[in-house]
């Protein structure tokens, strides 16, 4: 069994882009709109709903039952094939996820942790592997865009190395 | 030219139904997730991008450019006609909207206008009229779940008379 160590960093577009998108307003295409008193950050995440199988874009809340501090162990991802997850969060805070490409199999070496800077989003592309969502403090709000529908939308892959995801 | 003066009520489900969804926990159906340790509060809005017209759902924020102390004048309202548009504010502040029914035309003394309780975010049923986003601070961000593709999605309504909301 190995013992993998993974150590996050500071998440941009340019790395996060083989896994999907990240929503900030920071470098995004922007305009005025309502005779200039809004500027409007435009079209930040590809939101694949994936509607030739009946998909449709819901728009739901999850909120943590524990706290996770760093480091922590990863033990599974899990990953959605119908269709994107965009992830917002309601609170600020540096936040640590973890990913792997997407395919029929993780490598576990092929596993990458980036932090937030306190203000970024994230969308995981169809297929992304990732960890759970964690938070360091319970009850934390996270706005979630993503497919509902019929079908299964939720693989896991479950790990047998020891795999522990460090903040940076 | 009458004066109108539009006093807010707290925004509930209830109220707010015939003009959309209030997106928020409370009440909301809700279950556990990833062995328990979040719970997601599901599919909180009906998000209508009208995809039989090439409609796709973007995700975007908005920051608004100027502060806005109540009660101020209300001049206009818009409608989008050909989809569903959700507001999530990113911040803590209870914040005012006005609203009016669907329909072609806009009868002044139609309009409505609720408060949210600081925790509440909103989403406006196809060709609900409604009063351009509008809050307390400068820069505060707003995340917007909305239709893009093709096709003309905004008009625009004008008053003649003196409408005045008031923050209750």
């Amino acid at each position: 069994m190995a013992k993998i160590k993974l150590q996050a960093v500071p998440l941009t577009r340019a790395n996060f882009a083989p896994f999907g998108d990240v929503i900030e307003t920071s470098d995004a295409t922007h305009f005025p709109i309502n005779a200039g008193t809004v500027e409007r950050f435009h079209d930040l995440a590809n939101v694949d709903i994936n509607s030739g199988q009946d998909g449709r874009p819901l728009i739901s809340i999850m909120q943590t039952t524990q706290a996770t501090k760093l480091p922590a162990p990863v033990t599974l991802v899990e990953r959605h094939p119908l269709g994107s997850q965009a992830f917002i969060p309601l609170f600020s805070a540096r936040l640590v996820i973890v990913v792997a490409p997407a395919g029929d199999a993780v490598d576990p070496h092929s596993l990458q942790a980036f932090i937030t800077n306190g203000q970024q989003g994230y969308n995981y592309r169809r297929g992304t592997w990732h960890m759970p969502l964690i938070t360091p403090e319970v009850g934390q709000q996270t706005l979630i865009v993503d497919r509902g529908g019929p079908g299964n939308n939720c693989d896991e892959w479950q790990f047998s190395d020891e795999i522990i995801v460090y903040a940076g």
